[in-house]
């Protein structure tokens, strides 16, 4: 007997047709003995519709934080009570569960909300009664138990802490893709698809820009050592294992994927005087506008004068406030200049193994360079190591680093 | 100051633009101290909409009855949330409320459910801050959490409820009509609007078909002594106030209107022995199939045989399990024949006033006959008189009886 939890996305349920079809194939693959949950999100459009809808009284609705909750969270009660339906009409007990039913206590940060306890005794009656729980994901209830949403990659979030809750087996997360791959087969035909993958690799994967997982629901997974099964809605191939160790000797390959950011910006504050807090001035500034600085360098401009250069990247997202911000702090630093480069990418390898395995960023650098792909600021983790480049040069990139780790058979 | 609850149905909040509308509305008439509780339905065809998706899974998808009430209790939760965005849009501070969160509490009798208790507590703290609380109508929890759904005509009966619980000043009905009329203006152009109708009167017009307001609500609104105020969305005309007793001299007229139901059908069961238990076998049989049995006549067929004859009405949607049940009886009892006439309709008189006037009845008989209207059934209760006619007949005969009680000025 195994429980277990498995989400399924917007698309997954985007319609009558491919809601049946999800309960068919749960109850094809479920053995006699599975115990099922079900973590739903709303169908396909359905949360651009109702957004749509209330563009129609404010252009920012989002002002009317909790509204937005009390509206978005109807999208998700739509598919849950279907799927439901679908399983019934298929011979099949089961039963559906608002967030706020399955015991999902959030904090009260509206639109955002985050996860602060979940009593799942009700989904564990509904169990214990042979039913399929068909559970809302993305939502839950503060302490005066009005709805709250969790914010992007919330269902996912929702399923892996509900499995937490539940000790469940495993939590399977079906996607459009049939699981995590060595490099975004978009760009690299030869990408592989990875069996087993930990945590920490899939954060950093998912930090450098894979696009497979949200990080807070792989974060999630560590926190409660839940394995995270990321599996295709629409084939039966095995997907892959996101867990805290391997249990397989897989250990081929010292890195485990390339990861690529294309939504990249390069920020350079010229000339400012070498003296102790700069830095702290300007990260700080940036911090208080919850802009994320990454890849940081510091390099001397004139050693005579004491004057330096900060060099960083940022997500192209956040560049409006963060320009705002520099121009205010350059002016106060008396700095020369604000640069701004948009056509920058990062390109990165990641894996556990590379600790181990001295001269993985000599062939990665020399794999860029025999490509003719020139680096521009490097930066590393204890897995990882990341190159910012053209953005022309993206794809020669990743197709050079890949081909050097991963060698066709 | 003043409490008033104020409800809006499906058709009021129909659009985005109907929404915005009813916000305007709401804060033209609102004195500044005054306490507002809305209670609204679902947008227009919404309640629809979700129907038609549950009948793409099962073709009868009340079979599935909580799961139903799952999927139709997102209706409301997207109007409270659109239309406290509308307030707010307005400067007025707002907030929605689900059945649930605003304490109502039911039976677990899905898609029809009743009010057990209303803990109305944080409406009460909502107002206190200085909100327009927006309650969704139509729904509540069972014991266990779970949304359940009122069945027909339950926004009113939230409101009515609500209004009571929270000791409202009165329960304001916004509906497509602008009060309660002496007799259906669609076919009595010179139907007058009541000013007062008392609790009594309006069950009795509603029973015998007036459509404007449920029964249920109705007697809610007389259990709790709350003012029912019925009112156009679409005008600012004063409306009808129901209540227990008149508060104004209103006492022209003997008779307070005219009801009809067009949806009538007549049965016969004829030639069946006049014995004791009798009727007894025949209106239990169509009790326990949930037929309302009305205007019921034993006549006598032949008194040597002691043979009697059955006659009596049903609603015409009831028609069809009443035949079945009727044919199986008739055959036990063996009855000549069960006759059934569908083409005929019942007009009405009701007035609290006609306990005290002697000649009602007669002046009701005479404007028929004058308008050569032939009775078939005539039954009467304390408060009214029903005559049972030929479907043809209707119009001539309410226009008779209108004419004779309520003479032009």
């Amino acid at each position: 007997m195994a429980l277990i939890v498995k989400k399924f996305g917007g698309s997954s349920v985007g319609s009558i047709e491919k809601i049946q079809n999800v309960a068919k194939r749960i109850l094809n693959e479920k053995k006699p003995d599975d115990q099922i949950v079900m973590v739903v999100s709303a169908m396909g459009d359905t949360t651009d519709d109702l957004i749509a809808l209330a563009k129609g009284i404010d252009s920012d609705p989002y002002r009317y934080d909790r509204e937005m909750d009390m509206l978005l969270a109807t999208g998700e009660q739509v598919s849950i009570a279907l799927l439901t339906m679908a399983f019934r009409a298929l011979g099949q007990k089961a039963i559906s569960l608002t967030g706020p039913l399955a015991g999902m206590k959030t904090n009260s940060v509206h639109t955002k909300g985050k996860i602060v306890d979940i009593q799942p005794q009700r989904v564990l009656d509904e169990l214990k009664e042979g039913n399929i729980v068909v559970v809302a994901g993305f939502q839950g209830a503060d302490a005066l138990g009005d709805p709250v949403t969790l914010g992007r990659g919330g269902s996912d979030t929702s399923a892996v802490a509900l499995a937490g809750a539940l000790k469940a087996d495993s939590c399977e997360i079906f996607t459009d893709v049939d699981g995590v791959y060595s490099a975004d087969p978009r760009i690299e035909p030869d990408a592989r698809r990875m069996k087993e993958i930990t945590y920490d690799e899939m954060l950093e994967m998912a930090r450098l820009g894979a696009g497979v997982m949200q990080p807070r629901s792989v974060e999630m997974g560590k926190h409660f050592n839940i394995p995270i099964h990321v599996r295709s809605t629409f084939t039966n191939k095995p997907g892959t294992m996101i867990r805290g160790e391997y249990t397989m000797e897989e250990k081929d390959f010292v890195i485990r994927g390339v990861a690529h950011d294309a939504k990249v910006t390069k920020l350079a504050v010229l000339g400012v005087p070498n003296t102790p807090g700069i830095a702290h001035s300007i990260f700080s500034a940036l911090a208080e506008a919850h802009v994320d600085v990454d890849m940081i360098v510091q390099s001397i401009r004139n050693i005579e004068k004491n004057i330096t250069d900060m060099v960083f990247t940022i997500a192209s997202d956040d560049l409006p406030r963060a320009r705002e911000i520099l121009d205010r702090v350059a002016n106060e630093l008396n700095a020369v200049a604000v640069l701004v480069e948009e056509d920058v990418a990062k390109v990165s390898i990641v894996g556990a193994g590379m600790l181990g395995s001295p001269g993985i960023a000599a062939r990665m650098f020399g794999a860029l360079g025999s490509a003719g792909v020139n680096i521009d600021v490097i930066s590393t983790s204890e897995i990882s190591i990341s190159c910012l480049i053209k953005s022309a040069d993206m794809q020669k990139a990743i197709n050079a680093i890949h081909a050097e780790f991963f060698p066709k058979k």
